[in-house]
Parts: C-alpha cells; structure tokens; sequence
C-alpha cells in the first residue's frame, strides 16, 4: 500500500488561477497593483531561494513585489525604519519581513519587528490583533503555512469536522494557528511538542497528523495510524550521511540526489511512512507552495481592505 | 479512595492576602484606589449575584469598585457610549461587562461591547490583541477562570509540564485560553467539544482534565483515570428532579439542598468522579472564588500599568 500523495503544487497552480484574474481586476480599478514589500536583512542564503519564490510567485499573479534590502550589519532601528516606511508607503498593502534576522539586530528583535508592521499590512497574520482575531474565529488574515494546509485537505476532500488532529509542533507560525484552524473546523485537537511524553502513541490516535518541528524524519511509521492522513511541513536540508542512511533505502531517487550534490531536503516525516499513511504531503512540493499562495491571497484581501477604506 | 478537595476559597483567601497590601501601597502612592467599573445590563439574577461577589471581594481587597448599570432596554448604542465613558474615566484602571447582555441590545452585541473596551482596560483578557498576547505567551492579562485554574494547580504542587491535560470546552473565556496555559507551561494539551468522537476514551487519557461545557454531571467516572486531576468549572443551576436523581445518591447532601430549595448548583463533574480523581475541584468553592481573585489580580496590574504610563 502506498499513499496517495497531496500534490501542493497543483493546488498552489489553481490558487493562482483564481487569484490572478482578480489582481487584474484590482489594478483596473485602483489604478495600480496590490503591493507586497519583503524586507530582506542579510544574506542568510535559504532565506534568498524562500524570498525569490515569492517574489516570481507574486508577480506572475500581476502583483508588485519589493525586496527591501538592508546589510547583515543593520541594526534594529534600521530594520524599524524600513517597516515604517512601508508602513505608510502608500503602494504597498502588505509587508513581510523575512526570518530569520540576522544577529546584529539583536535578541527578540523578530518579535519588535513583527510588532512593527501594521495591522493593516500584516499580510504574515503575526501581529498580536490578528493572532487574537484568530483564536476568537473573526480572522482575515491567517498565518499562510497553516491556512494552506486547511486550504489543501478541504480541496483533497480530507474530512475535518469530527476527526483527532494531532499537531506535533507548538510554534505560533504553525502549530499554534494550525491547532486553532482544526478547532474552528470542529476537529478535536492534540498539541505535542518537545515535552510530550509518548510521542509516538498519541501521534497514532491521529486521523490527520501534521509534524511541524524541523526534525528530518521524526515521525516514523509507529507514528502513523494506517489510512491517515499525513501532513509533512518540515522542511530541512541534510547533508549529514548518518541521517541520510537512517531516512533512505538504497535505490530511493533521493539517495542519487545526496549522492550528486551533498545534501537533500527532507521533511519532518520518514519515507517509511508512505506505506502506512492514506494521504501524505511531499516534501518539496507540498505544504511550501500553498504557503506562498495564501501570502498572496492575504495580500489581495489587504489591498482590497485598504482600498475600500481609503476609496484609492 | 476519595479525591482530594482542591479548595478554591482558601487559595483566594491567600491571594487576597497578596493582594491587599499591594492595593493600598498604590492607593497611598497615587492617592486613590484601583478602580474597577462592572457594566451591568438589566437585571439577569445570576449576573446580579456574580457582580455581588465580584463587589464584596473587590472593595473588601481595596479596590474602588462601581457598578454602573443600564436597564434591560438598554440599546447598543447606549452601553457602547457608557463604555466610552469608562474608556476615559481616570478613577477607573479596568471595566468589566457583566455576561450575557440582554436580547435588547441586539446579536453579537457583546463581541461589539467587548471590543469596544479599550486595551489598557480590558482586565478580563477578551480583546483580541490581548487574545493574541496570550498565544504569543507574552500576555500581562489572561481570562480570569484559566489563570485562576493555573494558579490552583501550582499552589496544590500539582505537575503541569510533561502531563496530558485534555479540556473539554472550547470557549473564548475558558476553553481556549485554558488550553493555552496549559500549552505554555509545558503540557500535552487537547481540545475536545460537542463534535468530539469517543470522548470518555479521549478524557481517560488525562492527567488532568477540565471540563468547562455548562452540562451538569457529563463527567462520570468512566470519563476519570484513576488519580487524575479534574478540574470541574461548570457552574449549573438544576431544578429538573430527573438530572438530581442521575446525580445524587440517597444521603448526599446536596439533595437535601435540593428539596428545602427547589434547586442546587452542580458542576459539569458528576459527584461520583470523586471516587476515581484524586483530585478535584468543588462546586462551589472551586474554581470560582479564584475568577474573582484574578480579576482582581488583572484589575490591579491595569491600574498599575495606567499609573505607570501616565505618571498620575
């Protein structure tokens, strides 16, 4: 038995089919494009493959997209500045600042600077207001790696109401989202993370399981009960051959991508686990493409909101 | 075996205790009290006795405590404008607005109400950007019920990191900031709700089990591992002779409460559970007393950072 695999991408592609006539429809009657400006501080180089996938995603949807740039070496209030200046930066509707900052900002620097950006451009959804509108059901603007996910089991066909939906993982860009969307869906909830004690059990009650901690491989076929639906948002690059001989067989196409180029991306879920699971998301090309799809969904919903307030 | 009484009244009592000296060290700095002002619409007899006991704790502590009432054919318009009033009032550090609003005021008034508190006031936590501060876990001010739970289990020397805490409800003012907490000092944690599959199974798995749903008696003691901690927070008021006798053996004291009164509180935790827990809240007695001490806990910390703020 092998699992039928949730092709991301595809869904991502009909994503863009419905948002992109209505970008158009937006710069018709504004005048102009809705607006996104990615600050970028740095040269982390993962952050430069994440930020050039949005930036060509947004603008073949016919949005504007800015990369901001500062130094590795900018400080804290460089970063401030620049979020203010797009803050009030009238083509702009919404902003994004790309984690992680660097050091030079200084220790929770990222909390200030999400803090910074308004609500009204938080097209990310981690501003306190809009995390609170989300815990009440009220929400506009939802974190996109969590959104996609409920994006992608609806369109799957994937029942939500009533099922157990374990979340491994208590971020407040994932987990935290995560388990409130299945909430609101009337799914029951169990959160796990690095201080649950029998991991692997609670993890089989699942009828729909999602591993978000950046531990390649975590969840392992004792995680998994059979039929269930698997959700796999870790994404991590191994270049570690110990772990690669724990993940692959010999023959697995991923084994010759190691082989050729010294490292592989790898999500949180063992391969192992396609012969258990019912449904399972690829890593890549999986929850990564809907996440970029839902950051630009809540960026037309911005720039719509901001242009029926201000009527420009 | 029967469980150990978690006794909400005495933990109160020493909060109080904590709190008293403090509310008049600010009364001498600043040369008034605290102040707290309880909107009450109409004339609900069970909102009149909760804002009784919130009256008596809260001047007998020191605070300055108004209760600003409107009747039952208040309009929105006319609680909203006495919100405003208290938003700008300077003897008043925190507002409270006493549930359920009357059917006068219209639908979904109390989330317009609720929001129209404003941040600095919001000493029951409702607001959405102090909703969102509490999953940021960066919250001053949390929903009076849970924190007093929080509190309860920490005084009892009751482990919360590692343990499995499942809650049953999954309201704004109790189930989901419990859960929360519960999330933040290091518990597995579980939402389970009406559409809930299999729940006795599920609440079986709990080291310590909430029940917050306002239907008397649902936890039975196939819903208890045995030594768990069971958290009761329902607050019924049963006149029907039916659900008395599915609750209460010939002897308990409670039915003759019953029949001298006509009716008596139960908590959402059937009496019989006392045999499995170990260890368990009353009703009353329990968690209640302790909702009252956190808002007087929150009414101080607004007041606090009001004076703090404006240096008056």
């Amino acid at each position: 038995m092998s699992a039928r695999i949730l092709d991301g991408r595809a869904l991502a592609r009909r994503l863009y089919l419905e948002i992109a006539p209505q970008v158009a429809a937006f710069s018709k009657q504004y005048g102009r494009p809705p607006g996104l400006g990615i600050v970028l501080v740095g040269n982390d180089p993962a952050s430069e493959v994440y930020v050039r996938g949005k930036v060509k995603a947004g603008r073949d949807a016919g949005f504007r997209i800015d990369v901001e740039r500062l130094p590795t070496t900018a400080s804290l209030d460089d970063v401030l500045a620049l979020v203010e200046r797009l803050n009030t930066s009238n083509p702009h509707d919404g902003i994004l600042v790309q984690s992680p900052l660097p050091p030079s900002v200084g220790p929770d620097a990222e909390r200030t600077v999400f803090d910074a950006v308004t609500v009204q451009k938080d097209v990310d959804g981690f501003c306190s207001a809009n995390v609170g509108r989300l815990v009440q059901n009220r929400a506009v603007i939802a974190s996109g790696t969590p959104s996609g996910v409920i994006e992608l089991l609806v369109s799957e066909g994937i029942e939500i109401a009533g099922q157990h939906a374990v979340v491994i993982g208590r971020s407040e860009i994932v987990g935290k989202p995560m388990a409130l969307l299945f909430l609101h869906r009337h799914a029951t909830v169990t959160i796990c993370h690095s201080r649950t004690r029998d991991l692997s059990a609670l993890a089989r009650q699942a009828d729909i399981l999602v591993a978000a901690v950046g531990q390649p491989g975590l969840v392992t076929p004792t995680f998994v009960k059979p039929g269930a639906t698997v959700i796999d948002v870790g994404v991590n690059r191994v270049t570690d051959p110990l772990v690669i001989d724990r993940l692959f067989e010999e023959g697995h196409p991923k084994l010759a991508v190691f082989r050729e180029k010294g490292s592989v991306l790898v999500g949180d879920v063992h391969p192992a686990v396609s012969e258990v699971a019912g449904a399972l998301t690829p890593v890549p090309g999986g929850v990564g493409p809907l996440t970029i799809a839902m950051l630009m969904r809540n960026t037309l919903a911005t720039a719509r909101a901001r242009a029926g307030a201000s009527g420009t």
